[in-house]
């Protein structure tokens, strides 16, 4: 067996494609976001502007998160030692959980190391406690979404993108007496899109399914107390299971569900990403519980960031960039081609200081590559100034269209 | 539909078996461990030493591993803000990364959120870039393979617990041309055995197939730098993939491969699980740093994990409990019942302040539930002693068999 061979196929595939990925090396630097410093391969650096993180308040560098870290490491030192199970529960994943819990207005939270392994392990648990489920996912859920429905070979359906009808007719070919799972998103982050939240619940009520939502790229931002788009709504009530991350607007890391306390009760028992696993250094619990809290109540930072983005969308309009806006915090700029887009985010690095990572096929479908920004409140006028000077003349010089693909 | 009803089943399963699981509330105080703070549901506190925790080596309060992640908070927040590919590979991700490849003489080394993830994600992916790929794991091997190596529906053979004749047979069962994969454990968690690792090299090499070796629990313990048991034995050079944590003895979080350059190229271009997530945040990844950095070199503290697990062993032995040594740091009392175990360790931790979580299904087959002991560096004789009275105590007033499951 000449393994290498094969190897050296899956890298080529990749390379033939344009789509082999390099990692840039970025440090951010601490009351300085969206500012960092790139580290070359041949070690030298410059200073650039992050336009592409997650970390979409900044709250990485809030003071109240870094002192109830710092504090934590203090107090209870590096890791947690254990699963939780197993000596690796502490006050510090306790009291996070309750303001989990109490954020989404449920009766209970369960936290994961991350929101990957808490859809992944959630959704492929519930078919071991209603035998017979099936899943309808939406066909843009997430990859953790997508590995959590398939892994144990359960049931499922895939319904098109926010498409009601489709959704209906899937569930009408459905026996009554089947369990049911509707299982989607509340903002697609590669598009910015919202998922019709209300109409989904009401189709559950009808057919007498649960509802499973991935607000990943919701918690934080949206919502009175930033629980998301089913809290701005008023329908957190109506949907079983909330999954959300600690690692994008909460700045940290960690993912968790919240939920019934029964349906917590179960997934903490049956689910393996969950037990068999070291639970998240109370270090970072305090850090996310900190975010949280802050959150809670700090809506000038959420109207900001919906300011900012709304800026940044409204500038790349004036100049015909083929931007989608659904009116969310994200900015996707259709490139639709995998070396197109590797090259401007090349020469926007290179030139211009500017870091925004071209986005390919797996994550979104191929014919969209894209450069997706997250504008934030840390990013102020100049910087915005700065990406849509460098952006206009890149589309000049390299002929691009304007305004072709914009949805 | 009564989605109530199947998880009132699914629990009630749980309580009816005697291993439904309550998790204790446990703040370890740095500088202090093992001794903690046990916080009671009902608020109340009591102090306690923890016997069950798997930072084996106390690093979690390591001054080195301290100051590295209060320094990263200072200088660059709190979280990555992204997924390796998406703004979150940082200076502090690379360098841990050189460390681990260095550590273990490879080319290479991949992080990922945790050695769960970086197990099931790795061994689920391995049979799209091998296609036919057949695994042939240990049946003893931890759940986090188990899901991996069942993810895709991938081909596999389980054989007995390090029979290498089993295992010997299974591979002659194949034919020459098929890719194959032999998936095993260094220790085995539960019972603290080895696996015939050099055996099990010569069979790979008998029948060209690829080494994948969880240290999960032997990482910064075993070996002259901490690199495992394969270290130890010099056998780290016929390992393909080798997978450890940065969460037991390295007291932190995260996990990890070290593999050729190819491969961990394209396990890092084709496994979702290190994908689609957030990386570890830099304050993490810098306390591992420091942590491997200084299980380098640190021999004594090495030594004298062994010497407390040694002494504990003999102590135990002395009183004739029916202990497993197979001579690694791990220390398991068979109790052989569920209910019986759960009562053991609740008068241990309410009587004595002695925390020792009870070990259940599905962690250890039914009928060998257990108490299992990780003595430390930081347990000292005072601790040792205190542990072997409260077991020759209870063991007498509970009537329990002394020395029969011994292995
Ligand atoms: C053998 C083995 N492999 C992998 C893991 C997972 O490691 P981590 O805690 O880093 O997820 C564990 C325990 O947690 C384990 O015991
Ligand atoms: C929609 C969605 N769900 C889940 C995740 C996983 O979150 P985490 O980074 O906490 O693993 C991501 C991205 O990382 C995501 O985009």
């Amino acid at each position: 067996m000449n393994y290498g061979i094969h190897l050296d196929t899956a890298i080529g595939r990749l390379h033939d494609e344009g789509r082999y990925r390099t990692f840039i090396d970025i440090e951010r630097r601490k009351g300085h976001f969206p500012h960092a410093t790139w580290r070359r391969p041949d070690g030298t650096s410059r200073p650039v502007t992050v336009w592409c993180g997650n970390d979409y308040l900044g709250m990485g560098q809030h003071p109240d998160v870094l002192s109830a870290m710092h504090e934590a490491l203090d107090a209870t030192g590096a890791g947690s030692g254990g699963t939780r199970n197993i000596s690796g529960t502490t006050v510090y994943h306790k009291e996070l959980e309750a303001e989990l819990a109490d954020l989404h207005a449920k009766d209970a939270a369960l936290l994961f190391t991350s929101a990957y392994i808490a859809n992944d392990a959630t959704l492929s648990t519930l078919p071991k406690l209603f035998p017979g489920l099936v899943i309808l996912s939406d066909e843009l859920n997430h990859a953790s979404m997508i590995e959590g429905i398939r892994r144990n070979g359960g049931a499922k359906r895939i319904f098109r993108h926010n498409d009601l009808d489709h959704l209906r007719s899937l569930l009408e070919e459905l026996p009554e007496e089947t369990p049911k799972l509707i299982a989607f998103e509340s903002i697609y982050s590669m598009d910015g899109d919202f998922a019709p939240i209300e109409a989904i619940c009401d189709l559950a009520d009808e057919f007498g399914a649960l509802t499973y939502i991935d607000e990943v790229h919701a918690v934080g931002m949206y919502g009175p107390r930033g629980a998301g788009v089913a809290e701005r709504d008023g329908l957190m009530q109506r949907i079983d299971i909330i999954n959300g991350t600690l690692a994008k607007a909460y700045g940290v890391m960690g993912g968790y569900i919240a939920t019934s306390a029964k349906m917590a009760d179960a997934i903490r028992s049956y689910a393996p990403g969950f037990i068999f696993t070291t639970s998240l250094p109370p270090v970072v619990a305090a850090g996310a519980t900190a975010s949280v809290r802050h959150l809670k109540t700090d809506q000038a930072l959420r109207d900001l960031h919906q300011q900012q983005a709304a800026i940044l969308k409204l500038r790349l309009k004036g100049l015909g960039l083929p931007l989608i806006d659904h009116g969310s915090h994200i900015v996707p700029v259709i490139v639709g081609d995998p070396v197109h887009t590797k090259m401007l985010s090349d020469m926007l690095l290179t030139d211009n200081g500017i870091y925004v990572q071209p986005i390919n096929f797996p994550t979104v479908p191929r014919g969209t590559e894209r450069l997706r920004f997250t504008p934030s409140p840390v990013h102020g006028p100049l910087e915005i100034e700065a990406l849509v000077k460098a952006l206009d003349a890149l589309w000049s010089h390299c002929a691009l269209n304007r305004a072709e693909l914009a949805g």
